[in-house]
């Protein structure tokens, strides 16, 4: 049978997702610990990667198995093999079709902000204490809805072939004292949440004008958007699937 | 003048509060700090000690400086020089004979705990799967109010002359998925809290009951006590002190 993986990681340990030689990554800790479950070797496919040091509230990764262990068990077994900072909050049976990168329909994202120093925040939120004016933040943000380019945002070295992507969501909301940018998209390109953040917070801080965003999204030009925000900041939040590909 | 700092800290990286020769403390680093902006020596006085792992939403220590700085500046320099694990929240002026010991009315603590594993609250929380009863732990709580011995929850190497303190609230509360337990006195010994909760935790996985824990108390000997909790889950949460010892 094939299954769903549900995870949430602190990404603040790894150098991120994708398994690769000489990098301690989580999707290489959770293939080690559901081989020696299985006593044979398990290879799973997330859904995306995360970046070295981005976290992830649901990240979403298949594997396949012929155990005969219930899910259950097989979720409570991961969770007491797996560090503290890798949970597995789901395992769910799906049509043996069904891929947990190919399937996916829709990505979410969040960058958390705070302003005030807080060490309970440190490493799972950026520490900003510039003043913002939000509001322009999110007149700004909504420029980003629909279906364009966005080379502008997208790391130089990257192996796509276009940068297209349909933003649904793009939006700034308060939780508690934090700042949160909340973005849903068909896909993402590399770097790009960090991208879109920093120029926003450029946005925010009046340095550029909501024209400015604008110009800088139709530039197509990686070099006009601002500096990537740090890594610690930002999490993978949802991936959704369609409903029929759950067994 | 002498200064009252609130101090906020992640206690995870940290041999406690108290300087002590050969390792890491708070204390020492914001010595340091406040020794670096003055150009002197500076010593500061804290409340009381916490332990090694413990953290603090707020702590209080005083200083004596007679920099020019305004209180403001002193605070906004310190954030700056201090590591991203330590805050301070808060720099007043108080009476020249205001002592963040001797002063103090009572003293807060609060000890968190998560029963789902959650890869960000790890260090910041004490992860406890067991099913509790919380009603009936909340009634235990109730037996530690007022004014009692606690020998059974002291360290057995203790400096102390008695073991009395009173106890002015003891009470589990659901704080969004985490248990709290906040507990407030005059006083407290060293160990206490942890072991405080070690044994409430035994009340609500029913290994005792609520008649057990009174004996416990009475019984004076550590060792009828639980087993002490692990110190990444407990938070000094507040000093009091009486309102005309500031300026």
């Amino acid at each position: 049978m094939r299954c769903f993986l549900e995870i949430a990681y602190n990404g603040s340990h790894y150098h991120g997702w994708q398994r690769q030689a000489n990098a301690h990554t989580v999707q290489e800790e959770i293939e080690q610990a559901l081989s020696r479950m299985m006593g044979q070797p398990v290879d799973i496919t997330g859904s995306g990667r995360t970046d070295t040091g981005v976290h992830a509230k649901q990240q979403v990764a298949h594997f396949d198995t012929d155990s005969s262990l219930a899910l259950e068990q097989i979720q409570y077994k991961l969770n007491a093999m797996l560090p503290p900072d890798i949970a597995i909050s789901a395992c769910r049976e799906v049509k043996s079709e069904a891929h947990a990168r190919f399937d996916a329909q829709e990505r979410g994202y969040h960058y958390y902000i705070h302003q005030k120093k807080d060490p309970f925040l440190d490493g799972q939120s950026y520490y900003f204490s510039q003043s913002l004016h939000v509001e322009l933040m999110n007149i700004a943000a909504e420029k980003l809805l629909g279906r364009q380019d966005f080379e502008s945002f997208s790391r130089v070295k990257t192996e796509v072939n276009n940068f297209i992507c349909e933003i649904f969501t793009a939006k700034w909301f308060w939780e508690n004292d934090q700042l949160v940018f909340n973005v849903r998209a068909n896909r993402f390109l590399r770097g790009m949440v960090r991208a879109l953040v920093g120029t926003l917070l450029e946005v925010g801080r009046e340095k550029l004008t909501v024209e400015d965003f604008v110009s800088i999204i139709a530039a197509k030009d990686r070099t006009k958007a601002g500096r990537a925000v740090p890594p610690h900041g930002l999490y993978l939040s949802e991936v959704q699937y369609l409903e029929d590909i759950y067994c």
